[in-house]
């Protein structure tokens, strides 16, 4: 019998997580019961949302609790099943965890089609953070052909997606990521037509950058990071622009918000420049997954998008990795390999 | 033949304006040309925006050049035209300025109807605070029967008229004003479920206040101050809510700055509670204005909506009217009378 490995939280973090804040328990694989299915789990994927469950603060969803395995979208393979709907050999997505097995009544799960694209892009592209791109780039900041939009972390999951769908909309697209490898990848494989580096700047030179690239001054603003992108955006922003508020990574850990622009400022540019600043989560939208994957799925079959994952290997190694792409160094969609390929 | 008289910029203020800043200045009334009219002012309206017009700073409105006479809209009689829609004896409303006498061409001017309400009433619930408040309401907050909203400066030109509209909307209305009386006046008289005097707590008292009298949290909020009332009011915010940011007067005239609630906080707000912060200047909407007359000017005739105005005698008091404004002792729809009836 195999033994079952999770990640549980060990403790919440003080500001900044480590590596301390996360331990390895092994205990037996449960078996599935009645209406039941085994899910041995090939990928896990790791988001930003996942640091704002770490602490015991109000949000849009439960904390996890301390001693409670983390939670986390997850592929893979259904190994025992005791579910009509779940056959033993389907490819499953679902919210299983940080964990290398897990039982399951169904809820919640989805069945993946290893023939559209590979079966890791039910996490990534054609999985939540795709839903989010779309949802945030469509329905929420309404962009329109011949605008300017303004996508940070725009290599990231969410906003590499963004970014390709927004030019293939017909928009001038500026992308923010950090590092010069990051900026060059944005413009020549997913299409950007320019890529600021917000390590290379402070607000106000980033600002100034933009200007050059954003002449006409920018339309619509993809935020997915807060901190000075957002202070420097906001100073380019077009009378009636919107902006999507989907993240806010720069500022999750509480750090650089001492630095943060004074919210009057801010204030001040939403009244006099009419600016629409909406919120948005995704677990409210996905009723437009079928939309979604309608428009999505072709374009990623025929290669037409172009997605670019970041993958640890063994669960054991998601916590560093996580740890790693709360501060950027991920590249691409932030993967875990759990277990391997049917 | 009469002296003209004109308040006119004297200097730019650093942060909080003084008298020293206006200036009087007494010239000679001019003559209509051919095409021309001429306007004896007989009510200036006093209002928030011009503080900004005041500073040299980018906005939504050019500012007032140093020397120029300021700003302002004005309800007067043409008492001489070569103008065929303007005949003499007509009242008209435009932004003829901080003056006794205007020559005009009649671009921006309307024909007042004395019949319909008192003429002040084209400067206030039935001019641009009016219409503020009505396009604030119905098209960029989208209150709904049932929901809570609130308004901060319950009691001015604009919250006076927004909390009486959203109460005949069936929503319960909860106000924020300065003061017992206005509270008072808030409650008794224009109808509001219950007004919170922002004078009475600190912005942590003011939230708290604001969950006993909105037990179900606030679906809409009518920002027209800032400061710690946006602060409470964020913190009861429904997920869905909408904030139709149409001022921020605690914050005009930079006080108040440094105490304000972090930026990361409130975006946090935002991205979490699903919020919309929608800003808007009155000036983009003024196609709505026949909708708007047509649904208020009745309400205002057959006494259904009550408004208050607070008149300065003769135009040299119109600085220090303003200034009280800016600080809240203002009550009701601030006014100046400039000249006497027809």
């Amino acid at each position: 019998m195999t033994d079952r490995k999770s990640i549980v939280l060990a403790s919440r973090p003080q500001g900044q997580p480590s590596t301390d804040n996360f331990r390895l328990e092994i205990d037996s694989v449960p078996s599935p019961k009645d209406g039941q299915f085994l899910v041995r789990v090939i990928w896990l994927s790791l988001d930003p949302y996942m640091r704002g469950r770490m602490d015991d603060a109000k949000s849009y969803a439960k904390p996890v609790e301390v001693g409670a395995v983390m939670d986390g979208g997850c592929v893979g393979e259904v190994t025992e099943s005791h579910h009509p709907d779940f056959p033993k050999g389907s490819i499953v997505t679902g919210q299983f965890g940080w964990t290398s097995h897990a039982v399951s009544n169904g809820e919640g799960v989805r069945i993946v089609d290893p023939d559209v694209a590979p079966i890791s892009t039910a996490l990534g592209v054609l999985g939540m953070p795709g839903i989010t791109a779309w949802v945030g780039l469509n329905d929420i900041m309404e962009a329109k052909a011949g605008e300017t939009v303004v996508i940070s972390a725009a290599t990231g999951a969410v906003g590499g997606l963004a970014g390709q769908l927004a030019k293939a909309k017909g928009c001038r697209v500026i992308g923010v990521a950090g590092g010069p490898e990051k900026c060059d990848f944005a413009v020549t494989e997913l299409g950007y037509d320019a890529c600021l580096d917000h390590k290379a700047h402070d607000a106000k030179g980033l600002s100034e950058a933009l200007k050059d690239v954003a002449p006409d001054g920018v339309d619509g603003y993809f935020e997915n990071v807060g901190g000075k992108t957002l202070e420097a955006v906001l100073s380019r922003m077009n009378v009636g622009g919107r902006i999507a508020v989907c993240g806010m990574i720069a500022w999750y850990s509480g750090q650089g918000v001492d630095e943060a622009q004074p919210l009057p400022a801010v204030w001040r540019n939403i009244l006099t420049r009419r600016l629409t600043a909406k919120g948005f989560i995704i677990f409210d939208h996905f009723d437009r997954f079928p939309a979604f994957i309608a428009e999505v799925a072709p374009m990623v079959s025929d290669g037409r998008l172009a997605f670019k994952e970041s993958v640890a290997k063994g669960l054991e190694a998601a916590p560093e990795a996580f740890l790693n792409m709360l501060k950027g160094g991920n590249f691409g969609k932030q993967l875990v390999r759990v277990g391997d390929d049917p």
